[in-house]
Parts: C-alpha cells; sequence; structure tokens
C-alpha cells in the first residue's frame, strides 16, 4: 500500500543515500553538500518506490533493494539539478526549496550533478548481491545507462528545450515524454526485476508494460496539476510550463480528455499486472496514487 | 613507440567512437552532433593511447579495447565540455576550435556531457570481452566510476574552481591533480590491466605506479606549457591559467623547478615499468612525449 509503503521506502532509500554520502571522504565539503542537498531535499522517492516494490513482489531482499534504489535516485537527482540550470529550465524552486544552483552555484551544481551520475555506477557497480543475481548486475548497469543517456533521459530533456515555443503534436510529446521521463520509470522496474533470478520472460514483460503506462500517466497527471494545483502544492510556481510556453498534455487536447487519457492509462497499467501470480498491490496502488496525487 | 602507435590508436579509438554515434538514432540531431563534435574535435587521445599500450603489452587484443579506450574518452570529453562551460571555467577554445556551448549552446553542452558520461557505460556495459575477462567487466566499470565522481575527476574540479584565487600550497596542488587529471590516467592504464587475465599483483602495481607518475608528470608539464608555448601551439590563449589567477607549478615552483619535478616524475614513472617482463617501450616513449610535447 502506497500509505504504508511509501514512507517506509522513502525513508529507507534515504537511509541508503545518507550512507553512501557519508561513506565519501570530506575533500570537498561544498560540493559534497551540493549532492547531499541536491538529493535528500525532498522528493516522492517514486523510482526508488518502484525498484524497492518490483523487487519485493517478485522476492527480493530490500537490503539487496537498497543500493539499486539508491542508485536510481542519484540519476534522478542529478537530472533535477541540471535541468533547472539557468541554461535549461532555470528554475529556481524545487520541492519548494531553492534550487542546488541558486543554494550553491552553478559551477557547484554542474559538478554535483556529475558527481551524482557517477555514484550512480559506483553503486550498482559495488554493491552487495545474491550469488543467483550477480550475473544480472551488468544488466542493471545497461538498463540504467541506456535510460538515462541519449536514448533516453538526456535525449528526452534536449527534445523537451527543442519544442519549448514550438507546437509539436501529441505523438512527438508522448516521445519526448517516453524518452525523459518514461525511460528511468520503466528502467527503475526493470532493476526490480533483474534483483531476483530466473524470472519468466512474460511477467518481465508486463511489468515493464505497467511501467511504461505509469511513467506516461505520470506525465500527463504532471501536466495537469500545473494548470489545477497552486504553487504551494507544487513547490514550484502554478503555470510554470505554461509560462515556460512547453507543450503539455492539457494544452493540446484539452483538460478533460487529458484526465481521461492519465485514467486511460492507469486502467491499461492494471491490466498489465492482472495476469501475475504475483500481490501486486502495492505497484496498483502506487498508479492510483500516481494519478490522484496533488488533487 | 609513440610516433607510429599514437596515431595508430587515435584513428582507432576515433573510428570506435564514431561507430558508437552511428549507432545511436537520431532522434535529436543538434544533441548528437553536439556529443560527437566535443569528442571527435580532435585531441591527443592521452587515456585511449594508455588502453590500448596497457593491454597491448600485456597482450589483449585491439578489437576488445577498442570499446573500452572510447569510454574512456567519452568521459575525458564530457568533462572538458562541462570544464569549458561559462560557470566553470569559461573558454571558447578547445584544440583551436569554439568550445561545444560556443558552436551550440549551454543547454546541449550540459546535455552533452551528461550524456557522454551515460555512454561510457553503456560502452563499458554492452562491449563483447573475451570469456576469460567477462569477470573483470564490473572491475572495469568500478575504476571508470569512481576515477570520474568525488573522489576523482568532479572532485578535483571542484577544488580547482574553489582555489582558484586562493594560495594553494604544493601539496594541495598536487592533490588537486591527482584528482582532476591524475585520477582518470590512473583508471586508463588500470582497465587496461582488467583486459587481461590473471595478471600478477605486482605487475598491475608497477603499472599503476607508472600512471600515477606520468598522471602528475603531464599536468606539471601542462602548467609549464601554458607559460612558455604560444596560443598556437596550446590551442587556448596563451597565459590563461595566469591570467584565471590558478595555481600553478611554475608558479609556486619557479619554471627551473617544475621542469625539475616533471623530470623526476618521468624518471620515476621509468623506474615502475624497469621490473616488468613485458615489452613496455610504447609506454616509456609514451612518458617521454608527455613531458616533451609542445616545445
Amino acid at each position: 500500500m502506497v500509505s504504508t509503503a511509501l514512507p517506509h521506502y522513502q525513508a529507507r532509500v534515504n537511509r541508503t543515500l545518507e550512507q553512501a554520502f557519508d561513506a565519501l571522504p570530506v575533500t570537498d565539503p561544498r560540493l559534497l553538500d551540493a549532492m547531499r542537498y541536491g538529493t535528500l531535499l525532498g522528493g516522492k522517492r517514486a523510482r526508488p518506490f518502484l525498484v524497492y516494490a518490483t523487487g519485493t513482489l517478485l522476492g527480493a531482499d530490500e537490503t539487496t533493494l537498497d543500493p539499486i534504489a539508491a542508485a536510481v535516485e542519484c540519476i534522478h537527482a542529478y537530472s533535477l539539478i541540471h535541468d533547472d540550470l539557468p541554461a535549461m529550465d532555470d528554475d529556481h524552486l524545487r520541492r519548494g526549496q531553492p534550487t542546488v544552483h541558486i543554494a550553491y552555484d552553478e559551477a557547484t551544481a554542474i559538478l554535483a550533478g556529475d558527481a551524482l551520475q557517477g555514484l550512480a555506477y559506483e553503486l550498482l557497480a559495488n554493491c552487495p548481491l545474491p550469488d543467483a543475481v550477480e550475473a544480472n548486475r551488468i544488466g542493471m548497469i545497461r538498463a540504467l545507462s541506456h535510460a538515462s543517456g541519449y536514448q533516453g533521459m538526456c535525449g528526452g530533456q534536449a527534445i523537451d528545450l527543442a519544442s519549448t515555443g514550438q507546437r509539436i503534436d501529441l505523438e512527438q510529446l508522448t516521445r519526448l515524454h517516453r524518452l525523459k521521463t518514461g525511460a528511468l520509470i520503466r528502467a527503475s522496474v526493470e532493476l526490480g526485476t533483474l534483483a531476483v533470478p530466473d524470472l519468466p520472460a512474460a511477467h518481465r514483460q508486463a511489468l515493464l508494460g505497467f511501467a511504461e503506462k505509469i511513467g506516461l500517466a505520470f506525465q500527463v497527471h504532471d501536466d495537469i496539476l500545473d494548470v489545477t494545483a497552486d504553487t504551494e502544492q507544487l513547490g514550484k510556481p502554478q503555470g510554470s510550463d505554461q509560462a515556460a510556453d512547453k507543450s503539455t498534455f492539457p494544452a493540446l487536447l484539452g483538460l478533460d480528455h487529458a484526465r481521461d487519457v492519465a485514467q486511460g492509462l492507469y486502467q491499461d497499467a492494471l491490466t498489465e499486472l492482472a495476469g501475475l501470480p504475483y500481490n501486486t498491490e502495492p505497484l496498483e496502488r502506487f498508479a492510483r496514487y500516481i494519478i490522484e496525487r496533488g488533487q
């Protein structure tokens, strides 16, 4: 259940991240502080949740999943730090707090993001794994690097920047978000599936299908919230997508149709889970949370 | 021999990088162009050379080493792209050409660097390796992520920025450069050693010792060149370290003493190689090239 499981996993991943930062030598306190600040500022920990929820429903230990979830969050945190930079989205607030380049400075924000990307791979390369899944370690690194690079998150952000102020159609907007946010959400579930040995291919495919649907639903709902929620709920200025002249699902479809699309994706996500012989309730609840949060 | 081997390896790694970029879908031509431009603009390919030279003297195939060398160069290229940004060193020229944020724009430069970091890990996660060294793949990823992150390159750049305009002593300057450039040079040799199975620990240690010495010699010589070479030779404005009020080895030690230090590190590097039962001549010649280039 999201209501109880989300805070539990948030606490676990935060503790794991704290431990990872504590383990680093304090050779450059400002950079280390900025890495910590940008990562531990708050946030829903949606991606770590997906690592934990997917892994545990398949039988993985939470302890095994801790560094994997932390690695995904390092990638997410680095992307937020860089996306907020003046040359990118130029955001001063994130989760209601000053963004890293405001709290520190631009150079430190760039380096903190860079170092967090490296830390993600260090965590995956070094974390203890049960012998039976040791062979999946490279697959985890492959999935994370693919999802976060040119063919995933970075590519999506580049398309997002290029299409700001441009009229793009629904297909292009969908592709943009599949790359920008969808790829890392999918990778979070994929890393969860790689934390157990010998998962049947059909089960893996269903879970990845679930991830793809909620990944897009997440973004559609985010666009809706930008129109309907207030600044305090968002932790950033309300209407900032509109102000930045970004294409959004409500702008292309109208608010009601955008809500229908989110609802349809939610139902499709549940359908993916329906045939699985596991207790998928935590993922189902999470999917509902995704399309209901902030309302 | 550097005179013949360096161009040979430059051509190999450039071809491998070209192939890696060609293999990417052209979903975002501007980002892909910027990644390509920032990586293939030129450069000595010192780090790929060390991967190839170390690997081949131990018996690895050049074909095995190609993607490993390319991965190291992706990390190096990303670091140059980010270091050149206005918020960092604010350099407009690199290798005699406009830097990436000048040729494209700042946002694209940030994303190109980010995506190149990811590409490095994708290359290491996906490259074919002989069965006998498959077990070393994670070690390669571990070495590269450690060397490029907070405890290596990023940490060094942060200390460099923090100490610009400050008076730092020789110990601090040495530490800065061990992290900023030394760590990745050491990792280049380490990745070469991991491309063969069962290397005796003493041989590995000697090669890493060699890498540490030439890594520092490289930087001392770079500082000397900034004082003595002209802008055309450097591919960037002569005296830019002084203009940026950076601590350098010549500034701390005087030019003659700095030259003695570079010479001493060169001799120490050769000593590390002396007891090894391999043909280390390519590494020896490279070490001489490092402390003689540009003069």
